[in-house]
């Protein structure tokens, strides 16, 4: 009991609540996608083709432009194996996550963000560096509750 | 009356029944993509990049490589939108559909083939053109029931 009294303790005092893997992401709905080549900015971090999905509030929230709490989407990024003729799809690089929960995230827009290396599902990228290695850019779409993509009817 | 019975007996004198547009299809689950790009021998006609998008039945016609009647794909196919470091999804081209039927559509393997100009979910590209448009390619497909794509976990 004295440990579980410490471990509540815990959450409020660090401000911070670890994102889950998404779960079933592949069977939601498909937002986006895009191809980050090399010369972009962002290439060593995002560089490869990216699909995003969105969960039903995320979906909702696209259409809103506000998400509410429970809203998650997802960016699966993959290798681009690409030739003179065609471009197609290499190994995943990471599944990365936003989840809106405005109580946990305040200092995040109420987004918390987490990257997971390849196929592992465990691995973490981000931990507790979500405002410098997420919302630093995500910040820039405060127009649209920090969220770069629309949805493509 | 009498004009139903003549075209109850269009039917099965033709051998061919138009695929419907396959709405709600955006909710389906996003299976692979690809692009196409140019010098491919298959640029004129689907150049750019596609998204295939599977029904219920046809995802689990993906798992085990054998489709049930009613499992519709969908290639949604839209220009590249492309610069030094950035590929983009631009306007839609078509949305190509084909339908698992086996009675239906025993000439061509079972399925029903259709496409859809761009956003206009009315105009038709193929009709009665799907031996030669479609079939002869996935033709080469017989092992996997015809379907080129595999679904990525």
């Amino acid at each position: 009991m004295k440990l579980l009294g410490l471990f509540l303790l815990f959450i409020p005092l660090t401000g911070f609540t670890e994102i889950s893997y998404p779960h079933g992401y592949r069977q939601w709905t498909h937002v986006k996608s895009m191809q980050i080549k090399p010369g972009h900015t962002l290439y060593a971090a995002f560089g490869g083709i990216h699909h995003i999905y969105a969960n039903k509030q995320a979906l909702a929230g696209l259409r809103r432009g506000k998400y509410a709490k429970g809203a998650t989407l997802v960016m699966d990024l993959l290798e681009a194996r690409e030739d003179a003729s065609v471009m197609a799809e290499g190994s995943r690089r990471m599944v990365a996550v936003m989840h809106k929960d405005p109580e946990k995230y305040k200092a995040t827009g109420g987004w918390g963000f987490e990257a997971f290396k390849a196929d592992s599902r465990k691995e973490r990228l981000v931990g507790r560096d979500a405002a410098a290695a997420c919302f630093q850019c995500h910040a820039t779409q405060q127009k649209t509750d920090y969220v770069f993509s629309t949805f493509r009817p």
